[in-house]
């Protein structure tokens, strides 16, 4: 493969860093969540708010002259950093540190083999030392060899027991209120929300549904290579060492179109990986609307953006004036962050 | 790219086979497509219609053991031969053909270039000599280094302009009745229906919403490769030489999983490139049903089966006893072939 994962190349640095903090120190302000018919209660007033319920009421409206039909309106949404957190380490990257330690007894040989020895040993030291290969390596041994039923199961169990290092509750309850709320209010709308993230479809499809009300059918992600096999009569597909798609930066317009077939008139992101997806929806001459959510808020979560080793947003903020993307502030867009009211 | 596209291995014998023979000298019976309630007027009565009828009543009804919730009623068809004929040549390849011939102006260079050559001068005695490099070529030149948009229109102007050499009528028109009214039926049930085929996907999308009422997002199909650019401050899609994905045999299950993410409970094929999917959705020991469509009418339609270079059904046939997949026999189970009153 030429191509190789870009989310590996940054496990390294992300390993380094992800040191757990303390609970949040600064819970934030509660938000009012009061449903009164507002579709959107955890968005404070202002221009992103605005838009987003101008861009909907212009698109749905019959008559309107930015009216699109209803099987037209596709939304797209990266995933991690924009419906959910990626903080201090994708969540998937934790999954697969995770899937080391439990499959370890099975695999007497990591106890002697680096990377493995290292991550089961939580030796930070080398774990700095690892390079891209031992990174593939690590997601080849956690996210192949199985059955696509034994690795939902596994990602099942996962999310039901690990605990987010910060926050101490489950990964899917760090889903964001205020991108549940458009969810919902662009479904209301007549539009099919999908997910294009460059995390694994596998991975996602396991909750998306439950999490965000998206069905399998319509998440789009990087993919690793599959076999199908009669195997004792009975029809089997295994993951196998290999990755068939990358969908990040420019390989996120190729998903859309070779999984949607359709251009979408939303698009959500967080970071660079986005522009692309961004660009082709919204390159600013046609009805459609590019977002950004911009973390900005390290009370209530983290504080981050250009330079960033998850999530780096640079050039997507440069470019969002002049194609009229709206950058979210979740320090002043969002009145609650997380849906538990335990959560900022 | 170590797996070559299936199709293009016998395009070379269909091009041999495509000389068109007379208007169908046998309009078969009218048969009666009053609807007066009943979902499926062009299915005469018998076991593959009684099958469908009660799968549908058993898996959609409240309370019935074989209950299925909403969300999990996939159902996927193969397209050629499945939802519309292939013969004497899948139209995909003859679209392959005439459009060298409408891009002959531009590639002066072909009047003197085999495959091209030949197939500007319907020079059957030397197409019979070509190879699989010389189909690849001709695929390569015919559906690559266009934008998506750009293809897509490509492949609008010939549906509207292209006539099948025997019903004389437009390629879209030769879609099967008694299917139209399947994915009707299916649908009014909750089903979610999926195209699965061998053919292109980007040629497929341009007219499975309008004919058959599937979506683009509905529709797993054979990929190119595509690169993503911003040209002059555009959004460009190119499709580019080389194929990422064939989703024929033991692709389908794969394509499946990978589009769909569900595994189906109905799935239709008619030919052994669907044995996989069928083995997959319809194993025998769940709730689902497999269906083969058995091209048995000579005289409405086209008689081949085993041995046949287009749409070989051969294990398949074998295979569906034990698994309880049913075999619709064009001539006696359906009273109706084609849509249009002129055509039987």
């Amino acid at each position: 493969m030429k191509r190789r994962h870009p989310i590996l190349t940054i496990l390294l640095l992300a390993l380094v860093a992800c040191a757990p903090s303390g609970p949040g120190s600064d819970s934030g302000s509660e938000g009012s969540r009061t449903a009164g018919g507002d579709p959107l209660p955890s968005w404070n007033e202002g221009t992103a708010r605005n838009t987003l319920l101008s861009f909907v009421e212009r698109t749905t409206t019959a008559g309107s002259p930015d009216f699109v039909p209803e099987a037209e309106r596709i939304a797209v949404f990266d995933n991690d950093g924009t419906l959910w957190s990626e903080q201090p380490l994708y969540f998937q990257l934790q999954f697969a540190l995770d899937r080391v330690k439990a499959m370890a007894e099975a695999h007497p040989e990591w106890q002697n083999t680096q990377p493995f020895r290292a991550i089961l040993e939580d030796d930070r030291e080398a774990l700095a030392g690892i390079g891209e290969h031992e990174i593939i390596e690590i997601v080849m041994a956690t996210h192949s060899g199985l059955t696509t039923d034994e690795f939902a199961s596994a990602v099942e169990e996962w999310i039901a027991i690990a605990k987010h290092p910060r926050f101490g509750v489950p990964y899917t309850d760090l889903v964001y209120q205020p991108m549940l709320e458009l969810l919902s209010y662009l479904r209301d709308h007549g539009f099919k929300t999908f997910v294009v993230s460059g995390g694994g479809i596998d991975f996602m499809r396991v909750f998306t549904e439950r999490v965000y009300g998206i069905p399998p059918e319509q998440v789009v992600g990087s993919a690793g290579s599959l076999e199908f096999a009669m195997v004792d009569g009975a029809p089997t597909l295994t993951k196998t060492a290999g990755i068939d798609f990358v969908d990040d930066k420019a390989g996120k317009p190729v998903g859309i179109h070779r999984f949607i077939g359709r251009r979408p008139i939303l698009a959500f992101g967080n970071s660079d990986g986005d522009i692309q997806m961004l660009q082709y929806t919204a390159p600013g001459n046609r009805t459609a609307l590019g977002g950004i959510v911009h973390h900005d808020d390290a009370a209530r979560e983290v504080a981050y953006d250009r330079g960033s080793h998850i999530g780096n947003l640079d050039s997507a903020l440069d470019e969002a004036p002049a194609r009229g993307w709206i950058v979210v502030s979740m320090k002043d867009d969002w009145s609650k962050v997380f849906p538990s009211p335990e959560l900022p």
